[in-house]
């Protein structure tokens, strides 16, 4: 039901990507690239909880058996796409409230994070798939085997240059004013 | 799975109503009372959308089929359980959002009414179980059968009686100044 | 005072679609396709609240005997309409919370769902007549006509093919990546 | 339908001070009593738009020929009664927001004041039926005739009044702190 | 301080139209216009509670006298304009939100609306300018003088010609779909 | 028109410290008994914008004269005092959202934060009015006398303090559970 | 700096769970609770990001070091030490909004979720501590060792028992009803 | 780390302008124009609490041995830099809301002033860098050097000044009405 990310020589995926609708994908896509930057590999599908709600228990129900580990989810509006898939796999789940046409993400992140004792959901900020693949590539880093040890060190790496660009900004920004 | 609200020989349940768990039993009791004052057979159950996805599946795709005509379903904070069920049955579900202890019911009512295009949920207010039941009511009262018939004017005749409780209310204002 | 949405020999309206000013046509009109995808005969019409509550206490009250079984209608802001129309029908009603140009809507949504017990209105999501429609579809499948049956089954085949097309996104979306 | 707060004998009512419910009383008597110490004559009601929706129309269509000239009338959650009056009586029309259980009565607001234009509804705070007497007493005293007159120099005193008070309750602070 | 809408010959202001910048005067424009169409003299100025709180002082303390007998404020953000001049003058003083660049007029509602008993104002929706036109002349009408009694016909004609024009274009949008 | 908080002979007070009402003194004590920690003379009273506001006026136009450096105003809904007392001072004026029986002090937030460009409020969390004392404090800290001195070293020593204190509480914490 | 939930000789703690002040410790427990129900180590402490920046910082930059693998961090109001600590640790924190007096959790949920693209936080429902702890364990149930495998499936178990309890509550309400 | 406004010769920086981002500096150009007007040396930089979290700490630990006198910082979102540096310094900190993308600059505005009893941050509106540069410019203005006589005479001439600005916009508006 999933494409890899990669040829099909390469590692299977340990992080699905997953939406309501291809229309979440412009927002969606930063969790991907973000976890490609890590080298990840993830597979990216359509799950919509409310069109499709058979294969997405089922999605969620295989996910681990399938080889994934860490499941990132979007969705808007009314969104219960995470909470449903936290319902029916033991993995982490992050969920990303996509922004639609009103309320601007506010109904997306109350009904993702709102869940009840019992089934969370990891919920990042309305529209930050990005932070969603830095997440799942934190999850994964906090394993005990090689591939963690790889990543805690990438993630380590990133947050430096995280700073190197930030003090860059401000050299310029200091400049500029000179 | 369900209990009809009646003795085995009385009619069988046409209005399902379901929350996430027994704490909404408080709120939701409100839709079962409404309906039995009409007299139309209910069925109880709590069918929690995150704590056993499986069976709430199940129950949305065989209610028609068991005879239900209308889905009331009650839930709160992430409130998946009106929209999930709306997803697996074609009969109308109606959401009543649950208050929690914070926030004041309005995550419920934003997880419950802003559905996606294609799967509707018919929302009342926040604690709103009466007019759910009410609404049932008036939904079975729009089919073209004598129970219909029978429900209609009960409807109107409930509703001259709400008219004739307010006249009574403001009769005693205006006397207790006179 | 309205017209039927197909030429006079052909059904008597069962819905009618109402609005506060026409200026709220460009979002209800996705509750007159729906219905009429579905092969029901709606009425459209402009009846204010605040600019002909005459007429729209009459539109209410003849609506059962005109032969509609159920009213969908739109307002913005203080949207007075689906609850003054339903205070006066029998019939189930079905509020669109119409957006305006402050607020996101959030005052039309708050307006329409949070009615006094006694009085339901079917609150949709902001915006949402498309949905309006497919409950009134609903609505109307949930009698025990032939009419019904009809339209119970054509509302399970139209929530497979959303499952369908949602998959066929989902099929692009994995083969984009391949 | 209404009694004047004062005895057969005494001067007309000239203000209406409605509510749907009489669970309203209690937020809705200090508009009364505001009106009350300054004199002016009101009748007090129960006229629900949403259970009595025929008198609520005819109450507001013959108050200014039965001699009102000021409405002020409260509700709460989706609270239409102030714009369904407005709209159907060319006086000022005084909308009280009252708060109910849940939502803080920000629902009871926004149904009130956020009217469409051609309808205004003077909308003061949440639960302010004081304001809302004090709202009728000022627009009284806009009048040209005598009764004006006075009530304009009633409510010059009654301002110098409420800074005697605060100046007072400023000299027992600071005294208690000396 | 300000200058009558009309000539000097023809009848002194009796309606103050203030607020706070002469940014807001697209959006309070619309009072002017309203009162305007019912033959009532307007005065219309800047008198800022921030950037010039003397005169606004001086502003709603010689409101009477000048012979205004309402006062229209509109104020946007932290709007104090129309609860200080409110402070000042025993005059009806209606505040109109005007919406900023951010929180979409919430702001400026909540700092209008929200006042502390004995000091009201009487709030239109937010950027409802013609409202707070059509509501001072609703105020004006409630008197008890000739100008009064033409003004209430007028406002009846007013609101029958609401009905027309909604009449009219439910007429167009029938016919489109005849 | 002030009392200082200390007997006559010590030090005149440097910061006023107003609220509209002696309801607010619960909540607005805790400024002068954060000032007093602090050794600051500060001088309290009822300054009512709405209710007095010549005398508020005036109260913030010689604030400075008088001696002060720093006032701190508290109110509540439509919470107009801070921004009316910057517009008549040069001092920095510290602006405490009071929460009222409604909205949690959202609009006293929103009344008090949002003011137009050019008249700033500092403005402390909803009810933290121990928080504007110490923001005086660190006002007068950012002089450059030996006051100043003497309170920025206090001010160190009392954020150590805070350190002290819930290093003490995380102490504690862990001895509970081990 | 930090304690074991258990005796010296047990298992190294692999989650910290940390909150700004002891008064958060009521809410915060059922994240201890989840963990140790899943026998995994925490250790719990007062880290505040306001009142102890520096031990803030150095627990997070050392918590990888000392063993941490998911840091659970609660924070009310300005809640700033989940993102805070997720700036200097390259583990995944997870942050529970704690509500405090005022706001019901709304400004500890934004100020938690809504973190900058780079530096995620994987926040719960207001109050969702015992969430978080199953979160934490979900995370370590992730990896690829051993206690990974027992996690999961002790997941698995959990979750099958949300379910035996949710249907043991349907039964019970069915019965009450027979 | 950081540079004057001016060339080297002429006063060190009394006020440290700071950003989370560049893309801040747009928003907060404003509050170093503000102060430029009033001749206060200004530094400007960015300092990310999220990206750089230890220059964040130790720009504000040593930023009162520097000279500066007050700090403003701008941050959006979880906006958390005003508030982990008035953890640090015990200068005045003034914070700027900064509106992201989503929600209107509520989140930023929540997040900042918000900050828990003991360690205040002075907020300004959302966006409201100019107020802040005007903020510091009163606050200087409250010692008692020299410097603080000029700039608080400048602050009274500064306000004078707006009022002019303010009254010749009603000139205009009067005149165009004529």
């Amino acid at each position: 039901m999933t494409a890899s990310t990669t040829a099909a020589t390469v590692a299977d995926p340990v992080v699905g990507i997953v939406m309501g609708s291809d229309s979440d994908w412009p927002t969606m896509e930063a969790a991907a690239l973000a976890l490609t930057e890590f080298g990840v590999a993830v597979e990216v599908d359509v799950v919509s909880a409310h069109r499709m709600p058979t294969e997405m228990i089922e999605y969620g129900r295989t996910a681990a058996d399938r080889g994934l580990r860490v499941i990132v989810a979007g969705a808007g509006g009314a969104a219960h796409l995470p909470g449903m898939l936290a319902a029916v796999t033991p993995l982490p789940v992050i969920g990303v409230p996509v922004p639609l046409k009103h309320l601007d993400g506010m109904d997306s992140l109350l009904s993702i994070v709102q869940m009840p004792a019992g089934v969370p959901v990891a919920t990042v900020s309305i529209g930050g798939a990005r932070n969603a693949g830095l997440l799942a590539a934190r999850i994964l880093a906090a394993g005990t085997d090689d591939e963690a040890t790889r990543l805690r060190a990438a993630m380590v790496a990133y947050q430096a240059e995280l700073g190197d660009i930030a003090r860059a900004k401000g050299e310029r920004l200091r400049r500029s004013r000179a």
